[in-house]
């Protein structure tokens, strides 16, 4: 089944677009994993495999996908990789999806190299195929064309970088007129277009950070049949009313990510009455999980 | 030492500004490393660490600074970093420089995760520190200040992605007027500016995949006291002549990478006198040596 249908089948069954990124700062984990972690990198892998499975298992039946964040697991070498293996393979038996932000982008062999790396196993199984990878689309149209190419092979998606959320993108992205961000938005849309899934959707998707409503629908009209990657829920600054017109009627067309809001959960003051980190997570998953469901109530 | 001194004392000791990239294809390994390799991906990674160890002793007061592609040895999942760190800290003992491309980029923290990967050690000392970075820009200033912080901390060395090679490199970076290139250029060279090295030049450099001079002496312009990353000698179409002006009278100011033209060695049908990989290759680097001695010797 293509990438962009197994995604809106899980977000029809889940009844939310919740998307929960895996960002492990060693020095947020939740105890005794913390503790754990400081002794090594070895120990700080172990611990992130432990506590990954457990995290996975809370989430089960109630998110649609999973985006682990690269860099934080590279942090600890070869060990860290091991551990992001796990932590895909692990989440691919419970039945989600995995989106790798990688956020990888070269020219010809070197970027079908990472496309294989993410999309295709890497060499003998040497890594789990991800579901889906977010792409750096700077180096150029033929740099993205090995992804696009891995993509179709593995009914893999794509998520190419189009406008981020952080407060410096408007450095680039925001350059000329009509602005490079959108340049890149209308050849992700034709790359769409030429990728689609059995419904109105595709399997090449875009980030999209848009905190404003008209920019986010500036985007979504450039799009139109491009899911998107709305990384702006909880400490980003996204809002729900905010974020409504990526959606369509059935609540497909976009995933929105929260990471701090669930792995910090465990560090909240309002849930003292919660005896264990499990709890609290499963708390703010629930939270995030209804809060997004009017997207898929429209 | 800041890394631009140490960059340029090697060239000078080595009287050439060549660096040879290391982007390991499996399929074009010298015998027996190809055979070894195509058993698994443990056993393609210690093909590699063998196979590198050799290559980085042909090259020892030869080149100043190995480039190995991150890509390649993902492939190889956990097995292929542990690979990569080997290649990195064996080229350092031996007394080359290591730029890591692995072309990253970021928004705040993660970007900061990264730039402790492959700069400040990792965690516990993970992954070994390399002596610079390539960047990919796109994500906007802000999210390459965490890059430059562990640059200025470790006296490490940045080249950030301005234009680069490919052919479909126009499609963004050329987009406007200025072009995105251009405003990228201005922005990097004013980072140089803020870290500068013992002479005129910087710790913050730049990738000019620029084929034709006038545009290579556009960006020269642009960023007088960058460092730049040439990536065009031999298979990518960079001639001897285009590339003069990147040079000052020292011959500092660039390194020129050569990946295929050193690694493809061992095929070369004119060498076939020679009876082993090991002169063929060494023939190869110093060939490229002499041919670049040109820069050193204005």
């Amino acid at each position: 089944m293509e990438y962009v249908d197994r995604l809106h089948s899980a977000i029809s069954r889940c009844n939310s677009p919740a998307m929960v990124g895996f960002d492990p700062r060693l020095e947020h984990l939740p105890e005794p994993f913390r503790s754990k972690a400081e002794e090594s990198a070895v120990a700080a892998a172990a611990a992130l495999i432990e506590y990954h499975r457990i995290l996975i298992d809370i989430l089960t039946n109630k998110v649609a996908v999973i985006k682990p964040q690269s860099a934080f697991f590279e942090r600890l070498g070869h060990h860290g990789i091991l551990a992001l293996a796990d932590t895909c393979s692990y989440a691919k038996e419970r039945g989600l999806l995995v989106l790798m932000d990688a956020k990888r982008g070269d020219i010809g062999s070197t970027s079908e190299a990472y496309a294989d790396t993410f999309l295709g196993g890497g060499f003998k199984n040497a890594f789990p195929a991800c579901d889906a990878l977010t792409v750096n689309p700077y180096l150029g149209v033929d740099a993205c064309e090995p992804f696009l190419e891995y993509a179709k092979k593995n009914n893999a998606g794509l998520y190419f970088l189009v406008k981020t959320s952080n407060p410096g993108a408007v450095s680039f992205q925001n350059h000329g007129d009509p602005t490079l961000a959108e340049v890149v938005a209308k050849q992700v849309s034709l790359w769409s277009s030429e990728n689609m899934g059995s419904a109105s959707w595709s399997n090449i998707g875009a980030v999209v950070g848009a905190t404003r409503p008209a920019e986010l629908a500036n985007f979504r009209g450039l799009m139109p049949s491009t899911p998107l990657l709305l990384p702006g829920f909880g400490f980003q600054g996204g809002t729900v009313e905010g974020l409504g017109r990526a959606f369509d009627s059935n609540g497909h067309g976009a995933v929105i990510n929260s990471s701090r809001g669930i792995l910090f959960a465990h560090q909240r003051e309002d849930l003292s009455y919660l005896s264990n980190w499990e709890d609290k997570t499963a708390h703010a998953v629930e939270e995030m999980v209804e809060q997004l469901s009017v997207f898929a109530k429209k």
